[in-house]
């Protein structure tokens, strides 16, 4: 079944990678918002200690409840299950783990990457980038993916930080790209749930060209003024969402 | 005598292709500031003609008033007189009038360059860009200059039609990018001058890679959603300004 925009069916959620900061912060948020999230990581028992980890600070029951729910697993295992599904891997694992899972992800799969091709990957700074063959990470995860897969790119600008910190409110936009409008909305509907983050249309996939790297200058930013939180948000409208 | 920041001299400003969207939209708001603005045109006269028109638009004297002052003449004149230099030339120019003006430019002269390398240059479309041979335009003035130039790139995400829209509040933030903090600050200064415009640290010269590009997202941003000024902000702190 694909899930369209304004479908008010819950849509299962994984997070591949979902232990590093800005795939357990999002997860918390989600679970937060009351959604269904699953995350995966490379080894299953690390997946489950995060949800585990996850559940306490939310104050989860083990049972269903109101307020969503957090799992764990392998990634393959998250990916198999879900209907959206965001990976939020380094740079340098990217490729490998997009082969890992690509069998196991449904056909019909939304995917969200959220990659930055940070120069740390390369022993560089976190302040510089370095270019995909593909343009961007984003059009590395489609060059790798099955070719029915729904990609949008995001999140690049959202720091993982202030989403681990649910005391504080989120700040700035999610700037999403991809060729598929209804799956922008889709990946945007749930960007919204999460309180006071919005999302903007930054065009074709082509475009992460341009947002990836804006993590970098956040990196810098980040650095200059002596804070974690740093983020981007639109100006010249009110409203955003779907164009 | 050379500029510092929280120096309460007025500096000279010229406006190196002042005639265009950017140019004359900054030239209006920096006048309308109180700052004194000579618009370069490559032929005087269009300078000239410029600066009469600005001055008709902000009702301003012919004498020297409390509101500014609106000049135009070449560019080379313009440089030559000047403490601080806004380039706002399209990209295809951008490095004939460099050669043009650097004899003219003071030794101690700030010069911000304001180009984005879109693909216009070549026939493309404004969404896209060409990634130039030093990494950005930015760091192509830097080769084209004198050494001692004092350079600073920014306002590439400041709408150039809400420049000119006098009725309507600036919104968004300045992004600065250079190795000298402290022409980083003089430009930030002027920027501020201009009512709702904040300014931040992006970094050093090299990150204009980044930043620069971001004129190409916008211009999708509007033209997705039929607006004209989209423009950055950055989230995270109340107050940006030098570091």
């Amino acid at each position: 079944m694909t899930w369209a925009a304004g479908d008010d069916r819950t849509m299962s959620i994984a997070i591949i990678g979902g232990t590093g900061d800005e795939g357990f912060g999002l997860a918390l948020r989600l679970a937060k918002a009351g959604e269904d999230v699953m995350i995966g990581s490379r080894a299953a028992e690390r997946g489950h200690a995060a949800a585990e980890r996850g559940a306490e600070i939310l104050g989860l029951g083990s049972g269903a409840g109101t307020r969503g729910s957090l799992g764990g697993t392998s990634n393959e295992e998250a990916a198999a299950g879900s209907d959206v599904v965001f990976v939020t891997v380094p740079y340098a694992g990217q490729a490998d783990i997009y082969r890992s899972i690509k069998e196991a992800l449904r056909p019909d799969a939304i995917v969200c990457d959220t990659t930055t091709p940070l120069a740390t990957a390369v022993g560089r700074p976190a302040w510089q980038v370095v270019t995909p063959w593909e343009g961007s990470a984003a059009e590395q995860a489609k060059a790798l993916l099955p070719k029915q897969t729904r990609l949008v790119s995001g999140f690049q600008t959202v720091s993982g930080h202030l989403l681990q910190d649910l005391e504080r409110d989120m700040q700035g936009d999610v700037l999403l790209c991809g060729a598929d409008a209804e799956a922008k909305s889709a990946i945007g509907s749930l960007a919204e749930k999460i309180h006071h983050l919005r999302w903007v249309d930054a065009g074709p996939l082509s475009m992460a060209r341009i947002v990836e790297p804006l993590t970098a200058v956040l990196v810098s930013v980040n650095r200059s003024y002596g804070i974690k939180v740093a983020g981007i948000s639109l100006t010249g409208r009110d409203r955003w969402g779907t164009p």
